[in-house]
């Protein structure tokens, strides 16, 4: 053991001797105020926002579709390698959007389970819930909508809502009175806001395709804590 | 709440287009990946000390003072304020270190549990224990032995060493063939290395007052978890 | 290298075969999940409760003194290892009160940051500033004041408020309409919510001697991120 | 903003109560410890295992599959709602691995980032790479190797070798020598020290439908930063 540890040793004084002079950062360490480090965000729980709503009546709510209640990379990487694997191009193709919603690619998407918590607590209050998504239809059938129901077992849903733009999306928050707009993305939120609702932020996962990744917070909304998964 | 809730909604709203237009950074939010980030850096417990040292023969470890055993800042603060409020000048005065060696100042200094640990397991592994400090004597005795003596309940201790520079500090290492030397600062891990001993890093309160603080691991050393305290 | 790794592999071979028995948590191990998490917590910066205060015409605020404005451990363990080492009984002493608030012990005290940077936010918007201790005043004079004058450089200060009780500390946030308190006890926020008042939690250091440590955000209110030091 | 306010106030201070009688969890807090914690894990980065490897010969070394290159919980959830949506069952059914083999369900895994990384360093070092799965191969033919080729754009792979028990894949990492095993799992971990080989972590994704979720450092091994994904 001493003897190795001497090995160990010449190899940390190297590494050592190398920093002093700047040139290696192998070992960028960490401050003591580096690993306390808080963003100021205003982090909640589901059942933090149950409460919040305690005693008012049954509302509309919405939610966004990919990575706030799927985890729907699978498709996303499934039809860029296959459509235009070297750029985003795929995401304007009519033929990726029709074979994803008619390949019933979403049986390889897996529920999110803060959203599993978010509906459950919802459809227990009696709030009517729409998902909402900014996913172009595409010219076939659409198996998006079954997909949702059966991964979160809902019994009576919506038809999910293809809105075709943002502007679609704002109205169509103002036009059905939703109150509150669950969503990953900046523009979600920047949707419930212009629509004059309350943004809550559900937290992309680390591993969707989707980058670059939105700074939760940063319009000083909710964010659900643990929310990834 | 509703009419509270629009008020709170223009504010976000206000914020978001702040945002938009890259004026502010008022709500910096924080990324899934910044969440997750953790540096790569070889953190130990102080029962995985104990443990790697299984089998080994009783051994002379050694302890850097400041910010490694003592949370010393209130000396060092009480000093500033009274020598050179403005610069570090006091740290060159024998007047400084005179005052706090003989006021018996460290009865203010807080001893760090994470020391407490790892003395009672070197003292109950039969290990020869020296406090190394780099600390200027002063013209007076000195109490800090004492001080160490009482917040640690030692019962036979070795004078604490005082090395005036960091060359005596490595000849200290090798001449009383210490095998471990811990301390928080980059000169504490830089000796132990020259002086080809084991380096294992005490993290540094993040309230001490001597900044900057330093960067943990950076010599691919073992950094103690939870050793602020 | 390869002789070497063999040792480490058996040592990590007998660490699985520990752990394969439930005899050892030596290696604890963490998971991603326990990695990811984050409390629902509502943390706020200096800048954030600046931005929410935008408008309001000059209020009055109050603060908590120990562990919110100033690091005083250093005047509560000296007092402890004088006048009772081995239980609390110290601070129901008069000997003790008198002791630090006429030795100057707090020119051992370190002031907080995040205090310096609230102080300095409601000075510019002309605030006025109470700091409302829970410390029994002793029979001698008080040098309290003066320490928190000197470290936060204030040029004109309210006398700090030594109130007896946590009754009379209600009563003094109402009597003088303050708008907010600091503080770093659920003592602080409960006085503060009894007030009818906006409660602002400021972190106490992690190597506070005051424990237990209280829950930051337990009562739905703001926390202040990086507000230990 | 002052009438919102006290609303707001009212609602803490029932939470406070409530929290008071030891009723409600729906603001658990945090304290200051908490959030420093840190485990004693013995994290790496890509570039530090490259840098224990320099001056060493090239080696084989290899690579679990599911969790470790691929985020393969689609073709997995997929098949659990196919097969047996309400327990493990479809693990045991030959036609759920022929299914996912031939369907090429491998399309839809996603890539890790941290294995594209450790792939072009052991290939750069010249390495010979292996990539071993615990999956059965079922009665069709294999779509794996095809789909961890194109994946990481690896020109000359061998093909994966599916073991079809923990014993032959430790005879498997004896008989081709391997130096380094990759894994996300336990059993991973257990197979490279039974080996006598050098285990290496690579954390399982968060959303990973793979539970319960490892404790990645607990037999004292590497485990590389941020490689959930
Ligand atoms: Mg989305
Ligand atoms: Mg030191
Ligand atoms: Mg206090
Ligand atoms: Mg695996």
């Amino acid at each position: 053991m001493r003897k190795s540890f001497t090995a160990v040793s010449a190899l940390l004084l190297l590494a050592g001797s190398a920093f002093a002079e700047d040139v290696s950062n192998l070992n960028p360490g960490i401050t003591t105020s580096e690993l306390l480090a808080t963003a100021p965000v205003h982090w909640v729980s589901v059942e933090q926002i149950e409460a919040s709503l305690e005693g008012e009546a049954p509302m509309a709510v919405g939610f966004d579709v990919d990575d706030t209640v799927l985890y729907s990379s699978p498709c996303f990487y499934y039809g860029k390698m296959k459509y235009s694997p070297a750029s985003e191009e795929y995401l304007g193709m009519d033929a990726f959007w029709t074979d994803i919603h008619t390949n019933n690619c979403d049986q390889y998407s897996i529920p999110k389970e803060v959203a599993r918590k978010l509906i459950d607590m919802h459809t227990a209050r009696g709030d009517e819930i729409f998902f909402i998504t900014g996913r172009t239809r595409g010219s076939g059938g659409e198996t998006l909508t079954g997909a949702i129901k059966k991964a979160f077992g809902i019994e009576k849903m919506n038809d999910v809502v293809f809105t075709a733009s943002s502007e679609n999306k704002v109205e169509f928050l103002k036009d059905h009175k939703l109150k509150i707009y669950y969503g990953d993305a900046d523009s979600d939120m920047k949707a419930a806001l212009a629509a004059g609702i309350r943004p809550i932020r559900v937290m992309r996962a680390q591993n969707s395709t989707y980058k670059p990744e939105p700074k939760n917070g940063k319009f000083g909304e909710e964010v659900i804590a643990n929310s990834t998964n």
